[in-house]
């Protein structure tokens, strides 16, 4: 992987910061899991300059974050369509928005709202026990080292 | 807010990537809420420069993600210990981990895992409904937008 940032560290996030920790990428991702999967629309959604747009699908391609996939061919354009892998990240996405609705709360309340499609409810990210099926509350979560 | 980035985003995702989306920040978040409290364990674990660590903490005290506690007088030393807001962003960092786990997996397993504190068993990041309390599936997620 070329430029790491984060080489040093045995850290799985640090990993996942490496793929989409640069500015402007997880608001990409966003993007594209909102469906805004043309170049020119997600352009228009970010407002940053065309390079820097470029460079970051480039690296999200390379990841298998999102496939680029042709829908015109004369001429060729393309669509970046989120894979499983990105689709994953709605967890990552979902957590940045509702910890800013409940910490940095804009004026006019939440832009958006995540949903359970079978169902029409909202979701919440959170940690889930895998025995209990609970969510961990405040100050129940610990994190263990597994290299001794 | 100061040097914002996203300044044109209505998204509750970059405003929190306002606060925690610089390079380093989100693995200093991971490492305070490790218990990693103390600026030269920080710089330690992190191996980044003085002066990129201080303007990271600078910058979440400033959004009440740490707090700066003395623990010692003579001189002055001071702990940066995560706040309610700073605990909250465990999803977040585990949801990162979480899916380096999964997609960018290192050679030798997840270096850490998040554990249920009352019951010792492994948490998941999900995406939690709020009425059947099941974790969304792949392809179960809906973004509305409140904004008409």
């Amino acid at each position: 992987m070329l430029g790491r940032t984060y080489d040093d560290q045995v850290c799985s996030a640090a990993r996942t910061l490496e793929v989409v920790g640069e500015r402007w990428t997880l608001l990409i991702v966003r993007d594209v899991l909102l469906g805004i999967v043309r170049f020119d629309g997600l352009l228009a959604s970010l407002g940053i300059a065309r390079n820097v747009l470029s460079d970051r699908l480039t690296t999200l391609v390379a990841h298998g974050v999102v496939e680029r996939v042709a829908y015109q061919q004369h001429p060729p354009r393309y669509e970046y369509r989120p894979t499983a892998a990105g689709r994953d990240l709605a967890v990552v996405v979902v957590a940045l928005m509702q910890w800013g609705d409940r910490h940095v709360p804009g004026a006019d309340g939440p832009p958006r709202t995540a949903l359970h499609a079978p169902c029409g409810h909202e979701l919440v990210a959170c940690l889930r026990c895998g025995d209990c099926g609970a969510p961990a509350g405040p100050g129940e979560v610990v994190i263990r080292s597994n290299r001794g």
